[in-house]
Parts: structure tokens; C-alpha cells; sequence
């Protein structure tokens, strides 16, 4: 069972975000603190996480746009203060954008910002998070990786896959497709690089679940309450065997 | 033994793109049409190739800068002049650069330039000699696919495999390592996108070869003749069954 005591969670206002922050504050052994990071903590797409805030004083909402160093560092800076001396257990690289586009009809501009977002913002957020969680990983007195003790969790896709793209027509989504493979590459990279440390590092697919970005690329069969459960109940059970790895929503391995 | 009629080669210049345009010149079946593109035909960087098109007839020296959408166009216009109807068989995508960068240092700035270069730029050079390409394809009375009738190659590197991450320390050059992945997701969808063409996709690690490059990042142990020769001895081999491939220069499967 997961038992972390500080997470944060970027893109946390909608989608399967928000529901990570909501079961972690319902859980029996809820984190002390819960970093709910998005872009605009104040705008009206923001309103069910403040909600959620205000009745759960353990969430701490936390302006961070991912794609603005300055935004990342202001951000890490309040984190930083707020755990008092304490590190960051589990950092969930969830924020993520989608762009239609076809072979033929894909853009440099989508190309820029999804990669932008998917890739260069999970790899700075991650910098700029790596002293909180090395701090946690010291922390524990206990050997191995867990994401109790210090982990980043990149919310990858299945479309990512080279291997085995999956289903919907091979053509489409070519900004999102290429980001999610050089977010599993970043993913690989920072499991070998940060191993020493102990920071478990996982690419994680959630399934085709049902959330906007979900619903915006056809008939998403998997409930966002039914996905979150299993990923809770997965990263609850990752250890350093599954360090570098890309996993599903239920922990089974996916091929790169 | 490659048989195309027409070939053009993306930063050819200098290293393994200039040695791509030298071995076709001198083959026995040297193809009619040579395109060697690069970004600044007349700068000092382009003598060695300059001196090679004035010595041979069929070398075309088109300027073509992969991050420019409009220079691109102006090439692709300017290919379908020289091939008078014909179409284009074959299309390496061998410009590409490469930052040093580590897990903690790289930057978004490299992070864009690199993907721009290596990734954007032969999406777009590839959609823009797209027609040119499935014209080749339908020229040809020929069932399935080769490079001598219709084919992409995406220079990859092995740097770029999920799966073994190449040698080297793993923490550096991320934005190189996560373009590459990204280039072979690109490769699968194209593979699967295009297959209806009968347009032949494949990413290729040219092995770490002594060019500028390969030099920035050790001792490369493999001559640029030698890479080509066995480059261009396997996309003479190459067939339908190693489309959505990633293979290095003598032809052997590399995972993803």
C-alpha cells in the first residue's frame, strides 16, 4: 500500500490529476501533504480542486506552469518551505497536453508545444524537484525503491509505444505519439541516472480512461475512479524491479 | 545492390551524409539523380561537397535548412523541377544534431533545438516529399517494397533505444537520446501510414562513427567509409519485411 508522505501531482485540476489528489486525501493513511500543482490555481477550470482544498487542509494547491523555469522554480521554492526540512517522496509527472495531427497533417507548432509540455516540462519539473526527493530517499531507513520513499511517477501512454502502437488509426496524433516515446526514453534515462540515489523511476500508461483528452480521441471505456484506484494500488507495490520500466494502470509491463 | 534511380540525402555536407553522396557517385550503378541538400550550400562548411558536384554531373546541390517549412518547399519544388515527372525513390533523412546535456543540466533550449532539428525536421521534409515518393512507388511495376523503388530512411542512432540505452554515460545528451525515440516512433506510425504506398520506412543506427559527432562524444571507433559502405550495402537488402524496423548499418535488428 502506498505510504508516501509528501506527493505532488502536476496537472492536478482536472482528469485523472484531480482524481489522484481526491482518493489520496480519502485514503486510510492520506499523505501529510499533497502538492496539487496546476497552471492557474485561480481560474474557473481550477474550482473542484479548491473545493477539494478547502475541505482537506492537506492539500496545498501550488501554481506551476511546466513549461516556465521560473513557474517550476517558484514552485519547488514554496514546496520546499512547506515540508519544513523534509524531503518529497513521490513526484507524479502528470501534466500532459494532446494535439490532433496526421502524418501528412501535423504541424512544427503542435510538435514544439506538446513536446514542450509531455517531455521538457516532466524533465524540468524533475530537476527542479531532485534535492526534495534525495532528501527523501535519505530519509528512510530502509533499503531499495519504493514510491513510499522516493519516485517519479511520468504519466506516459500507450501511444507512446513503439512496439505495439496502440489501436485508433496509426496516423493521428503523431505530436502526441513522439512526445510519449521521448518521455519513456527521459523516463529509462532518469532510472538509470538517478539509481544511486534510490529514486525508483517509472513511465506509467493509465489506460484510455475517461477524461477529456481521453474522450477528445473517441469512446473511452475505462471510468477515471477505476483507473486512479488501480494506479494508487499499483504504485503501492512497485519496487526496484520495476525501476525503468513503463507500466499500465493495473502494473503489468508494456513494451517500449 | 541499391538500384534507385533518384536518391536525396538531408545534410550532406559533411560526415556520413557527404560520404553517402561520394559512395553513390562512384558505385557502378550510381543513381541519375543525386540530391545532396544541406543548409548553406555556398558557406565554407560545403566545399568538399561543392567540389564533389562539379566533378559529377548528377549531384545536385539543393539548399535546405529542416527546421525552415518554407526552404523545405522551395527544395521540394526544385527537386520535382530536376526530375522532370519522375518521382523520388529514395529519401534519408540524415541531418540531425546533437547537445551534450545531462540529467540535471540539459535544457529546455536544447530540448527544442534538437527535437526541431531531429525530429520536426524529417516529419516535414518527409511530408513535403511525400508526393514525390508515392509517385516512385506507382512508377515502379514492382510488387512490395525496396529502396530502389520508394523508401524513407530516418537516421537514428542506437543512443535512442529504450530498450539498451547505448554504452557511454547514460545521464548525457537526454534532448539527443529522447529526439531519437521520438524519430523512431516517428519511423513506426510513417511505416504503418505509408504502407499502403508500398513506401519503405526504416530508422537506422549508422553505428558511432568518426564524423564531428561521433568524435564530440569519444573515441568512435568505426570509419565513415565503412559505415556507408555497409549502409548502403543494407538498404540494397532491405525489403518489405523490415519496414517499422530500426536496424543499424549492417543490417541487424536493434529493440526499440
Amino acid at each position: 500500500m502506498l505510504n508516501a508522505r509528501s506527493v505532488l501531482v502536476t496537472g492536478s485540476n482536472r482528469g485523472i490529476g484531480l482524481e489522484i489528489i481526491r482518493q489520496l486525501v480519502e485514503s486510510s493513511n492520506s499523505p501529510e501533504w499533497i502538492f496539487a500543482t496546476c497552471r492557474e490555481p485561480e481560474g474557473p477550470r481550477a474550482q473542484e480542486l479548491r473545493n477539494l482544498a478547502a475541505k482537506h487542509q492537506g492539500v496545498k494547491i501550488i501554481q506551476l506552469e511546466v513549461t516556465d523555469p521560473s513557474s517550476i522554480q517558484a514552485a519547488a521554492a514554496r514546496v520546499t518551505e512547506h515540508l519544513q526540512g523534509a524531503g518529497l517522496n513521490l513526484l507524479i509527472n502528470n501534466a500532459g497536453i494532446l494535439r490532433p495531427g496526421s502524418l501528412e497533417s501535423e504541424t512544427p507548432e503542435n510538435m514544439s508545444e506538446v513536446y514542450q509540455n509531455n517531455v521538457t516540462g516532466a524533465m524540468m519539473v524533475s530537476q527542479a524537484f531532485l534535492p526534495l526527493l534525495r532528501k527523501a530517499s535519505k530519509e528512510k531507513n530502509q533499503k531499495g525503491m519504493s514510491c513510499s520513499k522516493a519516485a517519479i511517477v511520468n504519466m506516459s501512454s500507450k501511444g507512446g509505444s513503439i512496439t505495439n502502437p496502440l489501436i485508433l488509426d496509426v496516423g493521428h496524433f503523431i505530436s502526441y505519439r513522439c512526445s510519449k516515446a521521448a518521455l519513456n526514453m527521459l523516463t529509462r534515462c532518469q532510472s538509470l541516472g538517478f539509481a544511486e540515489d534510490e529514486i525508483l523511476c517509472v513511465a506509467l500508461h493509465p489506460g484510455w480512461v475517461q477524461t477529456d483528452m481521453g474522450y477528445s480521441v473517441g469512446q473511452a471505456p475505462l471510468t477515471v475512479d477505476a483507473s486512479v484506484k488501480k494506479i494508487l494500488n499499483t504504485l503501492g507495490h512497485l519496487s526496484e524491479m520495476d525501476n525503468g520500466t513503463f507500466v499500465n494502470w493495473e502494473g503489468e509491463t508494456i513494451a517500449w
